[in-house]
């Protein structure tokens, strides 16, 4: 029986094992793949205070040596459903069933990908799925965002302040943003629209140099020259297997008070997989260490 | 002309200053002492996901660096007032004026005093808040922890590694502080405990010499002599030169909504300084890049 079980091993999980863990509370945390979550496939995060630069496979294993030192179990599989009765939960797994005083999850979410050819190869060569993180590697540069969204806009400006030209790709002849969002984009002189109009391959030799675009209306396909490519079609929420507890909203993301409850008592959530503003490694640990003392302070 | 003002130089300034700067903006950060705040002052940090264990005077300048090297404009000067005008802050020092489109206060917290006879009297002669700081001139020597928190016993610790004896006086037979850390600090032979009491009194000629203890069960008093006392009793907001813009609660500390923005647009507050539940490195940086964000999306 632990007093709290993690599911999901990002910052937000491992910080919410380490604060468990030093309230002298039995942690365990499930994970399916590599300790650090979304972190660990980053190739040089700049913005985690403490590390002018460290690439996240680095800091993913910092974590979990702070973690695992602690006397946190480290469970390597896959979580297929949670079950409570008489204020136990019971987390069965592809392998076993585990019981828990409480549960916390912390599951992120997945980049939607455009799922063209050359977008493995370019992965973290050119492509990216966070503007915060890896905008400054292209300062003075001509990025391509690609989307139509709020997030979208949002991150063409962002990307705009930093870069040469931003030019943004979109599917449709009009944005699914909110239209303040829109015009706000407009007064940007270095952003350029390319509508109706999607990627179709990524090209280049060890890094992203050019991209192949059609043209949706015309079907004409050209070949564009570009520094790097900005995806915002979407974040997907691991949270498919949790429809039956009713704590997910009707976006996807698990809906928590500010201490980090969901409607189920004993049952809390944090980082990316919540719903909230800003998805970043600094917010994930804060999320993580305040739902761990909500955790132990419903155990005591 | 800044984009962005940051008032106190602790993690969750240091953030703000980071993600600002990450974002395009002119950023300046003033401070009255060392960079890091209350974090430059701590022994040992074990709880900061991505350091198993750090002193609080390296991490303070691994985040000075990363800040400094973005460009942030560091400013070693006393903040005197803030006022708004025509939506342009002016922050005046004990120096100079500075303009701003934005403001963020993160001055954090000082020590609480126990505020009883003879304390003013012996402040840096015998009665101290930074076991860091002060706990060499103790070495060999007896000295007393007040407060039964986390950080009495982390400090008690420290000292018990350079004093002779560490007496940990506590208002109440059981502690508020993580049960990990109060087994730790039994393994030292040369803690020892006296609960349900406080000091009433602090004696001696040129430095401190005595303590005058109650018991607060037996209400008794008794005389103990003592080399040096430190004070972990909890903390007061940096607030009070801030009255005129009536952004302080109650309770000393500044209310923000979920965005860190104050009730006067464009000036925002992160950190310790906040009105909120959990004060630590982990949810400062949450703060000071939520913060940051805010301002940054507030000047576009």
């Amino acid at each position: 029986m632990f007093d709290i079980l993690i599911i999901g091993s990002g910052p937000s999980g491992m910080t919410s094992a380490i604060y468990g863990a030093r309230s002298g509370l039995t942690v365990g945390i499930i994970e399916r793949g590599a300790p650090g979550g979304a972190m660990v496939t980053t190739a040089s995060i700049e913005n985690y205070p403490g590390f002018s630069k460290i690439d996240g496979a680095t800091l993913s294993m910092n974590m979990f040596e702070q973690m695992t030192n602690l006397g946190v179990t480290f469970i390597g599989e896959e979580v297929l459903s949670i079950k409570k009765d008489n204020d136990i939960f019971t987390v069965e797994t592809n392998y076993a069933k585990y019981d828990s005083k409480t549960v916390i999850i912390a599951t992120g979410t997945m980049q939607k990908k455009l799922s063209v050819s050359g977008e493995d190869k370019f992965t973290g060569r050119g492509i990216s799925w966070c503007a915060i993180c890896d905008g400054s590697f292209y300062k003075g540069k001509d990025v391509i965002v690609v989307g139509g969204g709020n997030s979208a806009l949002e991150e063409a400006m962002y990307l705009a302040s930093i870069c040469k030209t931003v030019y943004i790709i979109h599917r449709r002849d009009e944005f699914r943003a909110d239209s303040m969002l829109v015009n706000k984009a407009k007064e940007f002189d270095n952003i350029k629209y390319i509508l109706s109009s999607t990627i179709k391959e990524f090209l280049g030799d060890k890094k992203l140099e050019k991209v192949l675009i059609t043209n949706l209306k015309t079907n004409e396909d050209y070949l564009m020259d570009i520094d790097g490519v900005f995806e915002f079609i979407g974040q997907t929420p691991n949270t498919n297997w949790l429809s039956e507890l009713g704590i997910v909203g009707e976006n996807g993301f698990i809906k928590v008070n500010s201490e980090f409850e969901t409607t189920v008592k004993g049952l809390f959530a944090c980082g990316d997989v919540i719903d909230k503003g800003v998805r970043q490694i600094a917010t994930a640990v804060s999320d993580g260490a305040i739902s761990a003392l909500s955790a132990s302070h419903y155990i005591k």
